[in-house]
């Protein structure tokens, strides 16, 4: 694609040469005189200048002389869209594989893909425009909306409902059992996980990601909220709109996780809680207890973020903390063991 | 089903109309007048007092004038009874998939029920009653029980044995290597691991779980233990009977859990441990060295749990605390350096 | 196989009788007298003398009287060596299976094993010599080495690459899209992850564990790197030779592991950061900084491991260390909130 196509497509306005053509995308270290990348900000700036790139999506006021620049308000927001534009997504084949076994009770739209060994059971629902890759099963009665796209090797257990445009990566399972138990002497009896999971339109899920079907009722996931890779969510959790949760988070049954709230990596949730509106969660970090809308807080247990990155430095230093401890008790005529109660 | 028919099965007095029928169960907030809901303590009775549910399963004592009530002495327990009777377990269709291959050389027996690509290899054992959803591998001479449910893509791998009433959730792994090599100057030589799993009655397996075969010998997890999904039990691990685990639990290598102990999600435990029977450790928490027996535990590394609740308080108090202390030296007229030894 | 023919094969003084047959391996507890034990050390030799093995291979120097010895420089490395003598590896059956789906544009060598209910889409390529087990997924112009196994439902998405000797065990997931979006307004736009992921030689990845592909560029696991179950590797990430990591283990986006690291189990890795070479961080540490070569490193944040170790025990005292310093604030008549600046 030429450069004046590219940015007529962008709304970016073009300094260069219009007839130039990008046919890929890479980093200004890999780029190459066929290859679109972009500078974000004024701190790339030297690695730019020796960049071989063909063109640069760049941010207003930031000139690189004699280079082919498409000027843009959001850089990377803009050179996402051009990625695919350059790079149309993967689909697998058209059709329907002979491989595959689709209850005859099912309900597929005709343009959706199925490759070789998938499975939909009887009373399942496949949207149009969805594709499901090798090695996909959709359970009875289970309904996938349109434009989804499940990779291989996932699983949606019966009664489970996507909604539109969701992705769900190779290995995920959505919709089996929650991990609901009644012990009776020494038994622990199953109680029966009879309950549903919906997912919202745009949501994405990771790899090998697990989420349980409700006890009763309903484990939800909100609109547009991404989860990680081997993230678990447990049963009758309901996770609101617009959350990114990062790899190995695990959300314990019944909790509430409000709309637009991030967490880091293998952040683990209790049962039973609830995390308000835009809270952050930095990695590792555990909550016990209810977190109120927009805290950013930290540590296991978590409290807010800031105390504990001090709290965290004073950690470090308690050895000698105890050792000046010491010091004013001797000072003071005091043996360690007077402090006690 | 009625309620003359439902109290009869759960042994439980009816108080109300024998003929009402219920066909559903749901929570008390979503139940309507076809549905089985029930109340676990006088905490939810104003919530029960505005459900419609047609009928409660309640706690003797409990009191919904005018409503349907079968008193119980054990409300969740009989109301987990009462899911499986109105709602039968799914069971996948009869017969074998003419899209599985299973070894000539493999024994099913004649009612298992094995969907579309399913493998079962040579030698293996698969017995009456149980169910193999799509794409489960069973590999060489492993021995599934009587009664057992193996979801979509489980593997278990060669020479692996599950007992009687093995449910194992989507995705599963058992039977994988364990982690070992021998590291000779800079290469790390692979240990053959040419032990087995043996998962005994009654176990439950999490989805996308992970259980490695024992080095030699047997990686083991004992009868009725429960393990939630993304657990990792790693060689040689042995775990006792009767055990609850939530998820991302990972186990080191050799390490012996005893009976009836219960993590919380995270849990890390280190190799060649022992925790003691009835043990029970906090969520996210580390165990680095033995634990003994009916122990609370938590942290990383991990102390009794009531203390650790104290010292995580304590905690967030750290740079308050080192303010304190600088305070104390100054009076004393000692400088922060000196207290160093 | 006998005595003689095995210290042969293992280059070890045999001491004992030439012609006894060992046909299997175990340990010392669970050997009889056709099996093949070993004894690394000095601490094992009560044990040793009450095994009922056939032959022990033993370090110089470690007498057991009237059995049969093998004399190892490297007992543990040599029983290695000899488990592989006597247990050949498992292979799938010879050939292609009649129900896998391999592309008529694809390239596999003539001896790869391919067993049911493989995919292998176009332009990708299997080198001679290796293995996929049921229900594997190859995706378009992924290049597997020779002698590689993948076991059952491993996934390879498109445009990735895998050395020669590569392990990946069941459900394990390479190639799945980073976790990556732009946000604008409440939306969070996803970032077509359009790079690839490279696995050199000799690589060992674990079951359920995912591998991200690169947004641009390259993913890259490197030489004999072996990485447990469930662990999870960002996009971008770049991992060097000969690194070990357990299960769980989270390495987020971009971040570059040097050489020979060693992380335990349920380590957490930040985006962006540099660790390196020779690194080892105990289980459950969170990196959230750049980690200097050598060095050893515990604790979430973590700081050199023998500090972390100082300042987890003082933690465990932190509410009597507070009851003193209240103490002392008495005794010089300060009162605790007096400390506050």
């Amino acid at each position: 694609m030429n450069l004046l196509d590219l940015s007529t497509f962008l709304g970016a306005e073009l300094r260069g040469e219009p007839e130039v053509e990008v046919t890929a995308v890479a980093s200004l270290e890999e780029a190459d005189e066929r290859t679109l990348t972009f500078v974000e900000s004024r701190r790339k700036l030297d690695e730019a200048l020796t960049s071989r790139a063909g063109a640069f999506i760049v941010p207003d006021g930031l000139e690189l002389p004699g280079r082919n620049v498409l000027v843009s308000a959001d850089p990377r927001f803009d050179f996402s869209r051009a990625i695919r534009l350059l790079i149309p997504a993967e689909k697998i084949s058209e059709g329907t594989s002979g491989q595959a076994v689709i209850s005859a009770d099912a309900t597929v739209a005709p343009d959706v893909r199925i490759g070789p060994f998938v499975t939909v059971e009887q009373g399942a629902l496949v949207g149009k425009g969805s594709q499901l890759y090798p090695g996909v099963y959709v359970g009875r009665g289970s309904r996938i909306g349109e434009d989804c796209v499940l990779y291989p090797n996932v699983v949606v257990m019966s009664g489970c409902t996507l909604g539109n445009r969701v992705v769900v990566h190779a290995g995920a399972v959505i919709g089996s059992d929650g991990f609901g138990y009644v012990t009776k002497g020494d038994v622990h009896h199953k109680i029966p996980q009879v309950g549903q999971v919906i997912v919202e339109d745009d949501v994405e899920i990771g790899a090998n990601a697990t989420i349980d079907r409700a006890a009763l009722g309903t484990t939800l996931i909100g609109r547009g909220t991404k989860l990680d890779n081997l993230v678990q969510v447990a049963h009758n959790v309901q996770i609101g709109e617009g959350c990114l949760m990062a790899a190995h988070v695990g959300i314990a049954g019944s909790s509430r996780i409000g709309r637009y709230v991030m967490f880091g990596g293998q952040v683990g949730v209790a049962d039973h809680i609830s995390v308000g509106d835009g809270v952050m969660v930095g990695g590792q970090s555990g909550l016990a207890r209810d977190v109120a809308p927009k805290s950013i807080v930290s540590g296991s247990p978590a409290f807010p973020h800031r105390e504990w990155v001090k709290a965290s430095m004073v950690f470090q230093k308690l050895p000698e903390m105890e050792r000046r401890l010491r010091r004013l008790e001797k000072a003071l005529g005091q043996g360690e063991d007077e402090g006690k109660p």
